[in-house]
């Protein structure tokens, strides 16, 4: 009873065993965690199109759910850039940012991304983020960084500019940059620059400075804050509000209230789509993030139980006013890396947050648009990886052309579209892939009972007995090409009389295969070929004695393809067996090279 | 030059060794399928809601095109039944059945079908049919059977009824019950009756009463033809058609003039989701039958080819006032029993069509609808076979479900639906079966050099070495798996300092698992563990080598996983191959049950 439910409340391992050093290293982390998050959180709001405080909203609650619920000792959930991007691109269509209805069906969002969360949690569905390739989630990423950079940048240049998609985007921004507002610019600018170097520089300039690594890293982490702390003061004593820096004005002060999504059924179902890509692509980050992190400590995430803290934070968020959350990298790392040692901190974070709404909110009334705006930007270009469509281009053709088809989606269409295009290509590249499986005719190795390729070794073949191997599980993607195949071959050896599928790399046979291996040895059996299978694991026997058939199709069932051989064909085998024997059974004679490279490619 | 034409032209090959003999054969079975081909065009041109002369036409030209660039020699092409539904579930939502725009979308149906089939064999995307499992075309078809013979009952009945899915078709047949029109019901019952007598025994009682099987057969093929003319004489004679029985009406004289498709692209667009499903689908079926003829004669069919032959049939079709055609099951069959040696029988049936347009439509005025509807039921009802679905559930619960979807979907809301359902489903479950592969831990055979799983042998495991197969490829469905599996079997061997992955089974690294890969390599380095990889196979290193994976691991890439062990952990591995000796080299000691039931439904 315990052992079941500590495994769907994980604190309640983690909490035995709390102590005081563990307490005193989750502070420190939970303190460096909040000042990253304010900035963060109000500036992703501004991304999605939501007030600022919503940002504060989702940083308390889901962090107190995934404390609860979570595996992963390091991860720190909250609002992210991308998802933050989805919310905008589903709801944008819909309402009006800033609108009651719009902030309502942000919290719809939440609360289906989080449901639907939990449904594959008690499904075990998780296997559908599996959807999503590596080239695809690589090319949206990045594709969605550029697009929410352009999106930025005209808080930074101060002008007012809309657009969907990249071309609208950039276009917008050259119409716009005569009427740029330079004070905003400067403010805009000068946050830019300093944010670069505060991220990639200061932490450097402080360990030369004599500071330990772990300190120096430390401090850098507080350089939004200063930003954002030296651009309020600047405003206020300047005056810059009344000179046209647009800033983000009154947020309210307190607690959030509990709150329901509106229960539209219609808007429900228009929001669907995007709540499953949302949990999809919010889940695999997440996870990612948390196997990472948790492999350095030689711990353990469990992927199913995390769709339930992920989908229990997401309902936490649309209860408390927020919007769709999960777990965010940079602010992973951190957490990691300033000490975190339970999820804890993840609560404590929760408890600075909501210090935060308590108290400084009026501080934030002041904090230019163009600030958050540089927060966003220099937090979204460390994602574009254009050197993985490199990498990628050079290892596999096929997976470069889905991350390529993903990004041109996401920048050319929409965020959606693009995850679409990208996974509806991969699926069919995949299935290009495993149409066409690896076949071999083997032959018997001189001197011994093993066969291999007969078009790169040295082997002795049978008149009578074609062997064929088989180097893939067979299933619906490939079974009419074992048909055509065989087909073909044995057109090619007219005067065999057995066939042998040897069949050791089969892992399944699928009811498609095993209609086809009727097929098979129905149409060979009329041309005068018998079939028989050899070296059938045992798990695809078992399932091919449930069918009938082994009783119908004739053939026998030969542990080895030797066994086969010599029992189909005795002389052959023999002879083949007294020959030259070589040191090692086994060990192979390449006469011929391994593979061209144009083979390769065709056949992977 | 002449190779390649040949190789476009399959009717140069045969043409050229065409003698008196095989003009004899072709000829007879043209006689025999003319004779089958008249009702069947006829009827399904009612089926498909056009007039029933467009069936002949759809019998013509089509059938010649097929004599040019088809490669099976006993293929008959012509409208089928399930096509035909297709034709009438993809147009009857647009147009009323009989109009003239209804006739004209049908003919552009036929070419955007043939324009797929041809774009298809240009690019190589005959794998596409792959999407179609067996279980997926096998519950369709099945399910089209049982609708098609639900929506001619009415024919038998006389009545007015109408529906699209299976319930809206029982419920008018129900309520349209009480209306029976007797004469009608009279002549369409015993049509039923005389065509399932004459399909099912005539053969055995002609052979009874000594007639040579062949002769037998052949004789009974002509049962419609009997029935047709039976029954046009007898509504002639009796006047039934005053009485109120259906006939066709008057049928246009002459052969079908040029025509050409509506060019719509509105309307192209709407039907280019039907003209995908009817190409694969009339693909899948038609090659499926030219194989099993093909095999027989210990021919072969070039599936490439067969995309062009049936393309070509399809837009001749659109251009000469016919509807999409493919190949018929029944049809070929009896061609090729009837024979036939050459496509030329297809070309002479064509004149046998031709000569019956242009003298012989007069007889059909008379003909009884009731007597085409009970040719379609016959012919449809051998079509379904839901003793597949009893086997496939037997076989495997995964592709009975995606069967039974199939089905339900067919019958209770659409024939695209149904396939698309299907495939859905198909896909999904693919992927969640791939989505985990097999891996075992492996240790050494005492007294060899083979490495077994040792959960099911007695086998020697290193302490330092954690040695894991893999029995799949590694790609984007597996990749996630991966990483999970892996870190889970290193949180329980927390004393292992090497980790090699033994790939014999690995046919493909996909970008995604290679990232995998490059992960799980940086998460056991960080801690305290070096990846290795053992007995990878030679297509597989080639692409590794394009990547920077093999540079940046830090382990190594070890011939054969005994080679690992001796390198990693000599101590062990050589105590374990000083164990006591088997015989042979690899041959196991099995010590446990080879699988469990339930093991292998998990992981098949």
């Amino acid at each position: 009873m315990r052992e079941r439910l500590a495994r769907y409340l994980p604190c309640l391992e983690w909490a035995r065993q709390y102590d005081r050093e563990a307490a005193g290293k989750d502070g420190l982390a939970a303190v460096i965690v909040t000042l990253m998050l304010i900035p963060q959180s109000l500036a992703y709001a501004m991304l999605a199109g939501l007030p600022p405080v919503t940002g504060l909203y989702a940083s308390i609650l889901p962090l107190l759910a995934y404390t609860l619920f979570g595996t992963s000792r390091a991860l720190a959930v909250g609002p992210v850039a991308v998802v933050s991007l989805m919310t905008a691109a589903a709801l944008g269509p819909l309402f009006a940012a800033g609108s009651a209805e719009y902030a309502g069906a942000a919290l719809l969002l939440a609360m289906l991304s989080g449901a639907m969360l939990l449904l594959m949690a008690v499904l075990r569905l998780g296997f559908l983020a599996n959807f999503l390739s590596h080239p695809v989630i690589s090319g949206f990423i990045s594709a969605s960084g550029i697009l929410i950079a352009l999106g930025q940048l005209k808080h930074i240049l101060g002008i007012q500019a809309s657009g969907e998609h990249a071309i609208e985007l950039l276009q917008g921004l050259l119409l716009g940059l005569p009427a740029t507002h330079l004070p905003t610019l400067a403010i805009g600018g000068s946050s830019l620059v300093f944010l670069f170097l505060v991220r990639n520089k200061l932490s450097g300039w402080l360990q030369a400075a004599g500071f330990t690594p772990r300190l120096a890293g430390n401090l850098s982490k507080a350089g939004p804050v200063v930003a954002l702390l030296a651009s309020v003061l600047a405003v206020s004593l300047l005056g810059l509000a009344d000179a046209g820096v647009r800033v983000v004005g009154a947020v309210p002060t307190g607690l959030p209230a509990f709150s329901l999504p509106p229960l539209d059924l219609g808007l429900a179902t228009q929001l669907l789509p995007a709540a499953l890509l949302i949990s999809l692509i919010g889940f695999v980050e997440s996870v990612s993030v948390a196997q990472t992190l948790a492999a350095k400590r030689r711990q353990r995430i469990e992927p199913n139980q995390e769709l339930i803290a992920l989908g229990s934070a997401n309902v936490a968020a649309a209860l408390s006013g927020g919007f769709p959350v999960t777990g965010g990298f940079a602010r992973s790392v951190v957490n990691f890396d300033a000490g975190a040692q339970t999820p804890l901190a993840g609560a404590l974070t929760a408890v600075g947050i909501a210090i935060t709404v308590l108290f400084f909110t009026p501080l934030f009334h002041n904090l230019p648009q163009a600030v958050l705006a540089a927060t966003i930007i220099v937090a979204v270009l460390s994602l574009v990886d254009l050197g993985a469509l490199k990498r990628t281009w050079r290892y596999s053709r096929q997976d470069a052309a889905a991350m390529v088809a993903t990004m041109l989606g996401v920048l050319l269409v929409g965020v959606e579209a693009g995850i679409l295009l990208g996974v509806g290509l991969s699926l069919l590249l995949f299935l290009w892939r495993t149409s066409q499986p690896h076949m071999a005719v083997v032959g018997q190795l001189p001197g011994s009972e093993h066969f291999r390729n007969i078009e790169r070794f040295a082997v002795v073949e049978s008149p009578k007995v074609l062997s064929v191997r088989v180097d893939e599980s067979l299933y619906f993607p490939n079974a009419r090409y074992l048909e055509d195949h065989i087909a073909a071959l044995v057109s090619q050896h007219p005067e065999v009389e057995h066939l042998v599928l040897m069949c050791p790399a089969v892992n399944l046979i699928d009811a498609s295969a095993l209609e086809s291996l009727e097929a098979i040895s129905v149409r060979l059996k009329v041309g005068g070929i018998q079939l028989h299978l050899s070296e059938v694991k045992g798990p695809v026997m078992d399932r091919l004695r449930q069918s009938d058939f082994l009783e119908h199709f004739g053939g026998k069932v030969f542990i080895s393809q030797f066994e086969a051989l010599a029992e189909l064909d005795p002389q052959t085998t023999h002879h083949a067996l007294s020959l030259r024997r070589h040191g090692l059974a086994g060990s192979p004679l390449p006469l011929k090279p391994t593979v061209q490279e144009s083979d390769s490619e065709k056949r992977p």
